[in-house]
């Protein structure tokens, strides 16, 4: 079976193509500027790279013209479209809807109802995955939400201490987010030290940020609630923030509810600290050269996760593994010193040498002498949302 | 000295009187139901209470009848009402001012400018304030704020990730609350264990909660950010929550933002989430007769305390001691166990025999093996108050 997994953006289609009889990725490949005169359509196969510019005007034409470069004769790696079993896609928020789904019509309006909770995720999947529905019917669609992950989360950890009926009626609760992610990390993790049972906690840092707390390969806690605009500071989007600021907003800027929204959803986190960029490399350039306001964005970064880090190290009575992942996580070497600083008392030891090495190899950073081991995983969203759609697949063939 | 501290409600004023020259409480009294043809009023000196009712129309005529009172011939313990040299108040919020202030125009001002920020707080204060300046002008007033305690956390933990010109222009920041209480317990355990560079988490759980985490006693992080409803969740407000959520709950519910946030600030915390009580004792009651929302709020209650516990820890590297303190905190056995349960492989180890005994003693309730200690300290913010508003004082003599 072969399983194309999509990564959208409102004028690009992203793909990786994976055979999941052996779950290697067969090719990968893409649209950019979708509506544009020349839309730039690249493909990958086997370090092969093939580029070719076309007129694409919307994510259906996109999808179409990705199959049309995949099935070429001369350069293809498919014999047909056909063999596409589905496409699976990687889903923000669907309120009462979670987990893996086909797509259907009550899966698209549930996502539609939460639109105003993540208005930067939901509404381009949505309009694509309507279009796609419509104009390539012959392709199942499976939508693998990034919160079913977080279903294992206790009750104690997913009610926010307001109303009942507002967590019954209106679904706000702490969902949780990056859930492929945080999957794939406590999967791999078990592998490399062959153990099922560990104690992890997650450090999905990049341009979008999360902690998860993981025992026995299940989510016990994560970072982000009831919006992806919560938890720990993102590249531009806020993270914990006190809803009882935003009167005094509002009165002093004279601002509508809306626009302050919007500021805390576009022109927060570390670009709003340090009004200079959302990118850490910039901001240590930045900080190196003296720019306080960069130190202070990087500080505050650093400062949260450390703050959620010690409450998933109590919800889990010590770990086993801290495991950095994503494009910060992964590069990032100063934040992870950051994070791991002073922490010798808890038993949680970074070798300095170690964490100096770059490259995207797996990597274990920590002392011997550390009781937590810290590691360096590479994530992989795609292959965790290609499994995902080969399953709800193969529930329907069965059923 | 002689230094009267205030506790004041919308329609009480209640007082301890101390001697600061021993720093021991003379009297405690106070008025209730303010503006009702029948006010209690009473007062307690050495053991002895007398109580009387009378007309008292306004917070200025309070004080006037407590003064009365204490400097009564047969039954008061002051000769003269000359003997107070000030009244000092435990200010909630001054935005742009904080510390401990003569309370002069300016004072007012700035807690006025915050009164969206502490709707159930700040307005009473201001109100019973500007009353005393007016009518009692002999008298200096001493506005305590606390906030006060919290100027020594580092901006890496008191910046928001937003716009860095609101906080500048707006005071928007992590400001913190309850200092006199976390006051007295940093100095209190720093008596007990005889080491001034202790490692402490101090958490005032009772109405309204907070922890804050102490080192060499001064305060580096603590649970309530802006406003005094984030953090914790306390007995009817929200604690920590997202933003992001509230348009939901206006569109779906039909209610304006300020609704919403009434709503949070009234009608949350584990009186919300329990639908029957903010009360632990109510809810403990509830839940062991099989109420599941009443299980659910408590469970929520001790996650929150926990998870933010963890942040603390890891900022202090580890802590010497955790202490409880106010109502719940001194007498709630069980959200104590909970809170400290399975925390052996941190070094945190409660004794469930010493954590079983009641009263309002000072204890140590860890087991010999706990490398943290565990104490109950109550609390005494009044004692705190009286101690600065005597320092002010001096140094306005001095100066």
């Amino acid at each position: 079976m072969k399983v194309l997994v999509a990564n959208l953006g409102s004028t690009s289609f992203k793909y990786r193509l994976f055979d999941m009889a052996d779950e290697r990725q067969l090719a990968r490949g893409g649209v950019e500027r979708i509506g544009s005169a020349e839309s730039p359509c690249f493909v990958e196969i086997q370090g092969r790279r093939q580029e070719l510019k076309a007129p694409v005007p919307d994510h259906a034409v996109a999808v179409r013209q990705c199959l049309a470069q995949l099935t070429d004769p001369q350069q293809g790696c498919l014999q047909s479209e056909k063999e596409v079993a589905a496409i699976g896609f990687k889903a923000v928020h669907g309120g009462r809807v979670s987990g893996v789904q086909r797509v259907t019509p009550d899966v698209l309006a549930a996502m539609e109802e939460m639109n105003l909770i993540a208005p930067a995720h939901n509404p381009p999947y949505i309009r694509a995955m309507r279009l796609l529905g419509e104009k390539l019917p012959e392709i199942p669609l499976v939508a693998a939400f990034e919160t079913g992950f977080h279903n294992t989360i206790a009750d104690r950890l997913r009610h926010y201490p307001v109303p009942h009926e507002w967590a019954d009626r209106l679904h706000i609760k702490r969902w949780g987010f990056h859930g492929a992610s945080h999957s794939y990390i406590a999967q791999r993790t078990s592998q490399l030290l062959g153990r099922y049972d560990l104690r992890i906690i997650s450090c999905h840092l990049g341009g979008s940020n999360s902690l998860c707390a993981i025992r026995g390969q299940q989510s016990v806690a994560t970072t982000m609630g009831m919006s992806p605009q919560t938890g720990l500071p993102h590249n531009n989007r806020v993270g914990d923030f006190d809803p009882f600021a935003i009167p005094l907003i509002m009165q002093s800027e004279g601002k509508s509810l809306h626009e302050v929204l919007d500021t805390l959803a576009e022109k927060s986190g570390l670009l709003g600290l340090s009004g200079i960029s959302g990118d850490v490399r910039d901001l240590e350039e930045a900080a190196a050269q003296g720019n306080g306001r960069a130190r202070l964005a990087l500080d505050v970064f650093v400062a949260e996760i450390r703050r959620h880090l010690g409450g998933m190290l109590i919800e889990l009575g010590g770990a086993d593994a801290i495991v950095f992942t994503g494009g910060i996580g992964e590069n990032g070497a100063n934040i992870r010193a950051g994070v791991c600083a002073d922490l010798q008392g808890l038993g949680i030891e970074l070798d300095s040498n170690l964490n100096a090495t770059k490259g995207s190899a797996e990597r274990c950073l920590s002392t011997p002498a550390s009781k937590t081991q810290i590691w360096v995983i590479p994530t992989n969203e795609e292959l965790i949302v290609a499994r995902q759609t080969k399953h709800v697949l193969e529930n329907r063939f069965e059923g």
